[in-house]
This record gives structure tokens, sequence and C-alpha cells, in this order.
């Protein structure tokens, strides 16, 4: 199962000439698919929207990426869709041009299938060397120049079993903790109040994940007090508990960052079951 | 004339899973071709293998880019040549593949006409509101994450005639000039001792220009005194001569910074001429 959908044909290749390729001028999403549909839609759409309105592209209609998101995954029980938005076809040179035409490049992939053991006893973390340049424009959104995370992803070897890590952790210059490589990032620290949920301030650098996102809102929801805010290692080998998020993963504990140990706490496997219970 | 190499062969679509598409995963030379030729070939050969080094790219070889180069700048009196070189195609995830097989698009455009007055009279050059991020491990290299170079050529419209604005300076979250969106820079300040040239130093961001090298070379062989060193917007405006520099303009000087103007002195006039009786 394979299947791509270059503005709306059955087709595998783009022109060497479209801006996506030239200069990484473009945006994307990584859309979890269940029974034959793509999951959070709406939260997808609004992020893919704000990437178009920040490079100035100008958004295809969501109804259209949703007909032809829907014609891919028709059928498929689980899969991984992504969706690619450029500027499109231009000439040599940064000049975005006047009349663009954006290229809509949707992707569909086989689900990841991870392992139980993630979920149930948590994941190795460490911390890359490669660090997250600040560019309070570009930050939040999900655009196309991803060297940052490939060099990062590079620092470890794929491994196996229970010694493999998972994700590693980015700072950023000021040896701010901001994200995964592939995954945002919470910790429960106890609070004069009770436990308090933070996760990392992206104004300046990283991805407002759509998992993210909903485990702000079902935390709040639940009256739990929630901050995003400035964090340093220390402040995560303080924490009580610690946990990733992306879409496809939803949340991942993590048992153990570097060489520090982390016990998989109450409010990770609570915030975990209110996450599953959300409407797709 | 227009004319692409994919991988040797004559196409002009790459594949949607192109790590280049999908990531900016790469590197890329822009040479100016001159007599069926293209210029310079060795520095741009060397940049090209230290950004693919840093990448951990497998470098194609250099004998067959330059007998596909040469294939299509055959009989081309004048144009421009840009080589991509990406990590070639993958599977979804930040992950290299283990197994890569870099992709190679060479593209030909025509040459570029710049105004005569652009080096007679000299340019005017803004500053740009987007920064460039730093990240010492990229810097000095010519990827393909472009978005910051996009986003600030498109701070300004193309116009025309004497008004025209030529190019926008970009400095870096630290408030030093590094280089334009599109070439390096260079001023000059009287010393104790004469004319020193400083060009910005390139540790963190920016691209090192092959004409930049040159220059320096130029400028070191005829015992002026060259220094890359950190430059803020004050000392280019307490410059007695400002100019710009890349392979396809050569060397502009700059007649106007903003609202100051700059006289277009000897020492960008020496250099002009010492430039262009290089061997290409």
């Amino acid at each position: 199962m394979s299947a791509i959908l270059i503005n709306g044909q059955s087709a595998e290749h783009i022109s060497v000439l479209d801006r996506g390729f030239q200069y990484g001028d473009g945006v994307f999403e990584t859309l979890r698919v269940s029974a034959g549909k793509p999951c959070h839609w709406a939260q997808h759409m609004a992020r893919l929207s704000a990437g178009c309105q920040v490079l100035r592209i100008s958004m295809p209609e969501p109804a259209l990426l949703l007909s032809e998101a829907m014609s891919l995954c028709a059928g498929e029980v689980a899969a991984v869709l992504k969706i690619i938005i450029t500027r499109g076809v231009g000439k040599r040179g940064y000049v975005p041009p006047a009349q663009a035409v954006p290229t809509r490049a949707l992707s569909l992939s086989p689900a990841v299938v991870f392992p139980q053991m993630h979920y149930r006893d948590g994941v190795s973390v460490r911390v890359c060397d490669t660090r997250l340049a600040g560019n309070p424009t570009l930050a939040g959104i999900k655009h196309l120049n991803r060297l940052e995370q490939v060099l990062a992803r590079a620092e470890w070897p794929e491994g196996e079993g229970s010694t493999q890590v998972a994700e590693g952790l980015m700072l950023d210059n000021n040896n701010n903790v901001i994200e995964g490589t592939m995954s945002n990032l919470f910790c429960v620290q106890e609070d004069e109040g009770g436990p308090v949920l933070k996760t990392p301030l992206l104004t300046h650098c990283g991805v407002k994940g759509i998992t993210r996102e909903n485990i702000i809102n079902v935390a709040e929801a639940a009256g739990i007090s929630v901050q995003e805010t400035t964090l340093g290692l220390v402040d995560l080998y303080r924490s009580q508990e610690l946990f990733l998020c992306n879409t496809l993963i939803g949340i991942w504990p993590v048992r153990q960052l570097e060489d520090q140990h982390f016990a998989v706490g109450p409010m990770t496997r609570r915030l975990s079951q209110a996450l599953e219970s959300l409407h797709d």
C-alpha cells in the first residue's frame, strides 16, 4: 500500500523546478489515518493554513484537500497520510513568483506499529548535540526546512529491544529544551498547589504539534494546571514525570533520559487515556 | 534554452519521496557558464564536497558531474548551471536511509544580464527584517534549507530603474551583519596602516561564497590587509566603501545602504578588475 496524488493526479514525481525541492519553500502535515479517514483533520488544516499564511503561499481549499485525502484513505484500516504544500514551480532565484500555483502532494504510507513496551514501560531518550536555531517567524509552523531534525536524528543509530533510544531531545542556542526530533515534550512537576503540567514555550523555534494542543486542552478541561514555559534540562531531571507525544505515537512515557530513570506516573496514564477517548 | 539532467538522464521531474523535497536534505551550487564551460569548477566542487561531508551524503564523483555539466553547457555562450545533490529517495521519517543513493540534478538556465549602472554607479541595498539563525554545523555550506532567504527576499518588491533595491542585507540574532540574501559583503575601512578589507565571519551562519574566497585571495596576493571579522550595521555605515559579490554578479559596488550614500571607491574598482582578470 503506497499511493501518491500530486495536484489531484496519481503520480510519483514533481518538477525539479518546484520551490519545495529548490528551497524547502513549503509546509507539511503528517496525519494518522484510521478506518478510512484522516484523524483530527480540522486541526491539521488550521496549522497548514497558518504555515501558508506565514510563507504567503496561497492555501489550497481544505475541501479539495479533503476529497483527495479521502480518495487515498478509502479502505485503509490504518495508515499515515503526509500532505506537502509548496509555493509551486518558479524560476531560479529567491524572489517568490508573482503568479505561483502551489503544489499539493499527498502520499500514503503504511501505519507504523510501535512496540507495546514503549507505552507500558516508557522509552529511553537522549539529548542531541544538534541545536534548534531560533526564528520567531517560522516558530510553530511545520515547514519543509528540516535539516536540523535530519542532523539530530542521525546522531544515534536505529536500535532494537530494551536498550533502544526511541527519541532525541533538542535544545535551542540558549540551552532551553524545545522538543524531540519528531515529538513534543511534557513534564509534570509538583508545585505547592499540586502537580503542574509543563511544556516548552515555542515562540522562537519548534513545531506546535496537534497532539500537544490536544493534551493541553484535555488537561485544562480536567482542571489540571498547564504552563507553556521555558525549561532547561535541569528542570526535566527534577520532574516527577516526563512524556513525549505526536500524532502517530500518541503519548510515550519517558522511563530514561540519558542516565536518569523516571517512573511512568499517574498524570501520564491519565492523559494517555483522556487522549485515546478524544473524538478524531 | 533550458535543460535538465537528473542522475545523468534528460528529465524534468524527481521523486516526491526524494529527501531534497521532503526535508531540504541536500546541497547545491550555482555556477556561471561561459564559452561552453562552467567557471571555477574546482572551487565549486570543493564546497559541494564539504557540504556533502557535513550532511554525510556520499558525494558523486566530480568527474561524473563534470561530464554531465559539460554536456549541458556545450555550445552555451553564457548561462547559469545549478547543481543539486540530495541524499536521495527515502522512507518517511528523519532517519537517513542506510543505503541511500544520492540524487544529482543539474539544470541550465539563461544567463542573467544585470544593468550596467549596477557596476558603474553601484546598487541600492536595504536591511532585511528576517534574521539568519545560527547553526555552526551548517554555517558556510550551501544547503537546501533556504526559507530564511525566501522570506528575506519577499520583503521588498522587484523594482526597476534607479530606485530599485538590488539586494537586502541579513543580520544574525546578535545584530551582526552576515551577508546579502544571495551575495556576500565586503567593506573597506581606513586603519592606521592604510585601508583594510573586511568581510563578515561566517562561523555561525552564512554561505562561504566562491567569489568571496576569490576576492580574499586576490586582495591578499596584492598585499591588501583582509579581515574576516564581526561587523555590525554601524561598522558598515562608517565604512569608506561597501560592495557585494557572488558568482553571477561578480562585484556590485553599494552606492546606498538604507538612507546613507557611498562613493564607488578605488578598492572596489581595483578588486573588480583583479577579479575579472582571474582565470576561470
